[in-house]
């Protein structure tokens, strides 16, 4: 099944202890199409400014993405956002950010977004969620992220929301913000309650967590030596996941933690270089060694 | 065989951000032998106060454990520690340490220990952890924990220490203080190359790594939602995957990932209660089913 995604598309700014960059290709939207187009064609909602350049465009169509649902505004800039990782590489700082042309972003989808089966709505607001779920009557599977700006600030909304689709996708500390609990196997499934049938809570260097009404699992991180630039690495998750099940076509409990599986070993690769770099450089293939070298590590 | 433990044994005062207790049973030898008992035949060796009650010899006692290696100082008083739990029951503060009779403690292994296969130095210097070691000439697995206050202060003798042990267990913040590496991954394996050829890094509620020159494991915590106190935990685990080691009698890379889930079904356990209460309701069997969860629920 072909898959929809609705989400930001950047230019990220980024510095670790030891290296930097400036205004390379990022954005929840990309990283997730990348990492899904391994699994299958996807599909990019998203809006850019005329500094975008036609090279990046060709990057994602290269593997199959189709961008046609990708707004460019004239005279417009692309989002921008500005980071700074500290030494353990999983905290990091947002040292600025320009929302530029997502301030206004309305998605439209076109046509052949709307009949999709599978939609993955990136971090955005609730309410603008909500216009493209509208849009997408015939979803079988809706899977959103969310963020603890729209925790504290759009509760009420992000509620809602919560009660119309069928997963969503939160890291740790939102999770815990979004329930009031600590405990992350209780805020799971606090979550659940509140409307989704599959939670999953992403830990980051410590792997991912999956809850529904009556199951409850934890996966580490794929343990790369290699960690470059964490940005993307959930965004690379959740592509992964996503890809998965729609090229699955079912959304069984096996499916859904072999989609884990592939979602974690995909974020595995974004984190060895910046941006795309890394995994530009792959294919499928060496995401099914990856995997079954971590199927291995967690068989006893 | 038979597994010798030498390590603390303590009155733990204990505040959670719900619940608080006295003067409990607790300390490193404590944890690992009660936990290691439900695997093997456990020799414990320590030292405490004549405050120390004999229902608690009796407690370890009707669990098999030996104590003959626990001395007992006339007008000396047991160790005694104190500490409070973050929210996040993850982190903690130590409120209060009154070390007593563990600050003269020399350990003169009874002639029954000396002849031991398998030896845990449990939390301790590397000077007396070393004339431990100087007894037991005959060991074939022996295994260390250390702290961040012997990595500052005694670096030299925990490095000689190093290399005369099979193998190491630390903790994560420990094992970036000891390498001077961030990523957990390239840590463990610097370990390696300090003389343990076993190395295992304990990441608390997210579980632990292993690692030996040619391996890396993940394994998770396993997702319990009934966090009561999490005092013990590392030195259950480390228990758990002693016992289960000295139990099998092998070494071999399967039985030290096995060994590792149990250690991590163990330490699940005494998390659900205070002191040991929860480890004193279970039976092997409980351990079993929960260690056959464990696996399917990494299986996929």
């Amino acid at each position: 099944m072909p898959l929809v995604v609705v989400g930001s598309v950047a230019f990220d700014s980024v510095e670790t202890p030891t290296q930097k960059r400036e205004n390379v290709l990022g954005g929840s939207a990309v990283f997730f199409s990348y990492a899904a187009s391994y699994f299958t064609s996807v599909r990019l909602a998203g809006v850019v400014g005329d500094d975008w350049p036609a090279a990046y465009t060709q990057l994602l169509a290269a593997r199959g993405i189709d961008t046609t649902g990708l707004q460019v505004v004239r005279g417009g800039k692309t989002f921008r956002w500005r980071g700074r990782y500290l030494p353990n590489m999983n905290d990091r700082q947002t040292l600025d950010l320009q929302l530029n042309v997502m301030e206004q972003f309305n998605p439209v989808l076109p046509e052949r977004y709307r009949q999709c089966k599978v939609l993955f709505l990136a971090n955005g607001s609730p309410q603008l969620q909500m216009r493209v779920l509208d849009q997408c009557p015939g979803a079988a599977l809706v899977v959103a992220d969310t963020m603890d700006y729209y925790i504290h600030n759009e509760r009420d909304s992000l509620l809602v929301l919560l009660r119309r689709i069928d997963g969503l996708v939160l890291n740790d500390s939102e999770a815990k913000l979004l329930t009031g609990e600590e405990n992350l196997v209780r805020a799971g499934h606090a979550v659940c309650r509140m409307g989704p049938r599959l939670v999953v809570i992403k830990k980051g260097e410590h792997g991912a967590m999956f809850f529904s009404q009556h199951e409850t699992h934890v996966l580490p991180a794929y343990p790369t030596p290699n960690v470059v630039d964490p940005t993307g690495a959930g965004d690379s998750f959740a592509g992964g996941m996503m890809g998965y099940l729609a090229k699955q076509g079912n959304f069984e409990p096996k499916t859904l933690k072999e989609a884990m599986g592939y979602g974690i070993v995909a974020a595995s690769f974004t984190v060895e270089d910046f941006s795309l770099d890394r995994l530009k450089q792959i294919d499928r293939d060496d995401l099914d060694k990856r995997m079954a070298e971590f199927r291995r590590m967690l068989s006893f």
